[in-house]
């Protein structure tokens, strides 16, 4: 499967280029970083640290999708809604990891997959954390508001820029579908100073910044007498690229649609 | 319903008697003691710090049993399985939240249970490590053996006896069905000196003791890159004795047979 | 020594009276409550579930301090600072586990202790609180701002109505002392939305409320690869109740002044 | 300064020639390797993914040291004490962060460190481990044995073949000394089955093995109703390595003798 790697200089683009230099069936198609940026004319495997590959970073998108099959996608909102127009116009496959979509943004990738491309995207591409939304799901439904609070805690590294992280709201997300509420109407986002006792029902945020943690987060439910914490620890970056060349590759068979992590899993339903 | 408390005058008995107090529908029948006990004599409701109730601490069972509709029992393997035997003889409801059985006793519990005892039996009487239980297996049969490793921490007050504890058992027990295998043949239980590298699907074993810890309990499922853990505190005594009130109240109704908290709490298949 | 314990009724008042009732050297000398609390004419140790001790609650405090060699306060900032004056007057010992204090009432404090009140003030009384802060200081101090994020942790039960908790700031200021710099500066206590990278050198707090939790606290300091966690985890409410009485009795052989719990302990200087 | 790297082609080996590279005032003098490595004769930097520096990978230990101003040495006890003597031959430092060794061996190294090798030995080069073992000391002299248990759990990899680890040693015998007492004497490894209640004053040991985990140590002093937990995760290699040349660069001034990372870090005394 011939892909294309967006923000292929980045840290993450380069963790993409090494991955599906790995994986069997997936091909480096095209490295694509922005118009000025130093990378381009670069090697993207010299840039990833395995070697001359024969793939040059390039600016011009039209080129590189030429031919291929699917967009891998560790960028920003708007990039990520500009290039799944692209993918409907190609009938491409589109992996979305990029996280911090407003609500328009989520509308677009949205209208796009019913235009023809077939998207994943997901606010975290790892194995586990996709799995721990399912058990925190299950988990807030069997223990009901009235005796359990529910709290998301997540740790990151010094240099992220947005709280909480898309997996926290991820995870917010599972909680409030197995109390059948809508996050946004019970989410508590900001503790500071005289708050008043807790709300029952709401889910609250937690956000800690630090040194160079990959990402943490853990879902505690907290009730009289006992507690129940759900974690995931990431310890390395490798897990999303992983987690999106294999969506990539699921994703090729599929119909034009807009999919999850656990679809790809097999864990939806 | 009609309760007998064994071993009364001790920690989890005097719980119970207060526990009882507490709940609808309950009613201490009697409180039991072994021969010997300083406590016999004594008002069980005065022990237990609820003020006196006039049920006299007693050591003679056949009384405290007639009239009764159930017996819960946390006190030591060979006591457990006596009473099976009367609770049988008796048709009576009997909940056993002691742990430590011997392959053996169990087959006697079982027996009991077909001979006419209603029983409810659990390593582990909380909600919380219940439903812990359910996504553990969950966990393991969604994240196999050649990917990641499991193993079960737990941490109890320095005057806890034996090694693992029950729980750690139980969730062990719950990951090996999740993998489909017996967990007597995969567990590894001590680590010291020179051990080798870990083997692929097994299950480990780690156990603390300190201060005066309720219960703490974690299934970490490590692989390479990232982890999940899922864990359960008990802060209180009180989350063991509300349980097995709880299933006995279940199974008052419920046909002779050996139940457990997951039958009691709705969470079994 | 003669205590009077104020709000005798609540939660923390009545641990005091049974803590007190078993330490040696102590006895508790009146129990106040406010005016209108339904408390009033009761007897303390009925109230405290340890049986008649012939101390009725009362509203009126100068009847109360008659006699009195010390008071133990876990009520309001504004109570506490009224209190402080009374105990200056009569030159008592004030033990004050208030938390919430501005500014002005800390000056208000400071100022009955010059005027002759010998006042232990703390924002946690527990003997491992007063240790980790120590420790905290020393690896902030190790740990330079250059290297090491640090990032102050809480959870408290769902009833709490401040955030963060008066000992997630003793634990901040024990970190900033340790940096040489002041926490008022350098602390961030709010993350929401885009917060741009983290600042090198500032203190992060972040919070968590939910279910019984007594009161949990972790010292983060994370670098490049590598994190120190530094934790206190209280299970029982009863810690503070003994550490107040400890420092009610060091404090009897005292001079006026405003001491702390490091004073109480020999862990200052 | 010039440095000789051991099992230049291990896992370790590699992280220390790349950060050999990257710090100022150290350069890699010779890369060795056991006889018959598949290694040998292969460029040490293509090995340690920086591209080549032409030092080539030698079996040949003499040619090796001469001219070498330091040694760095993560093998096996037996090696590093062989070793360890031809530092003493050549006034050599010899920075040691090999584990497991026996008490004979440990006398060997001593020997060594008299007879003019500039020792630094270890059992973790890391900073964080070190400043943590300084606060274990202390907090264990603080809250003596009979109030508080100290427990010592460990996690490391799938790979890792001894238990418990090095580090978790290290931090155990820091408990120890801060309590006075000798840690062979008063150390518990194994629970399993019954094991009868904790006996105050011991130190606990507890191994986790699974995944990845680079190494997680936490130190647990668990009393009455509190808990203090000191841990130190490592997420990363390479903070050993840079621990380990900065240990090099600091013996490089320093008299022949025995010296640990608290001298190294001015931790000591």
């Amino acid at each position: 499967m011939k892909l294309v790697v967006l923000g292929a200089a980045g840290r993450m683009g380069r963790t993409l280029v090494k991955v599906i230099s790995e994986t069997e069936g997936a091909s480096l198609h095209a490295a694509l970083e922005r118009d000025g940026s130093p990378a381009l004319g670069s090697d993207a495997g010299l840039l990833a640290g395995i070697g001359e590959i024969g793939v040059t970073v390039t600016g011009d998108i039209d080129t590189a999708l030429e031919g291929a099959a699917g967009i891998v996608d560790f960028t920003a909102p708007a990039v990520s809604v500009h290039i799944a127009k692209r993918a409907a116009e190609r009938r491409l496959v589109h992996v979305i990891g990029t996280t911090g979509f407003e609500a328009e943004a989520d509308a677009e990738i949205a209208a796009a997959a019913e235009n023809g491309a077939t998207i994943v995207k997901s606010g975290n591409m790892s194995l586990g954390v996709n799995l721990l939304a399912v058990l925190v799901e299950q988990a807030a439904r069997a223990l009901g508001p009235d005796a359990f609070d529910i709290e998301v805690l997540e740790m990151h590294h010094r240099h992220k820029v947005d709280a909480p992280s898309g997996t926290a709201f991820l995870l917010g997300e599972a909680a409030a579908k197995g109390r059948g509420i809508a996050l946004a109407d019970h989410s508590v986002r900001v503790r500071d100073g005289i708050t008043g006792a807790r709300e029952a029902g709401t889910i609250g945020f937690a956000t800690l910044r630090g040194g160079s943690v990959v990402g943490e987060h853990s879902v505690i439910l907290a009730g009289e007498g006992e507690r129940i914490e759900l974690s995931h620890a990431a310890g390395d970056r490798t897990i999303f690229a992983r987690g999106a060349i294999k969506a990539a590759l699921w994703a090729w068979e599929k119909p034009a649609g807009l999919y999850s992590m656990r679809d790809v899993l097999g864990l939806s339903g």
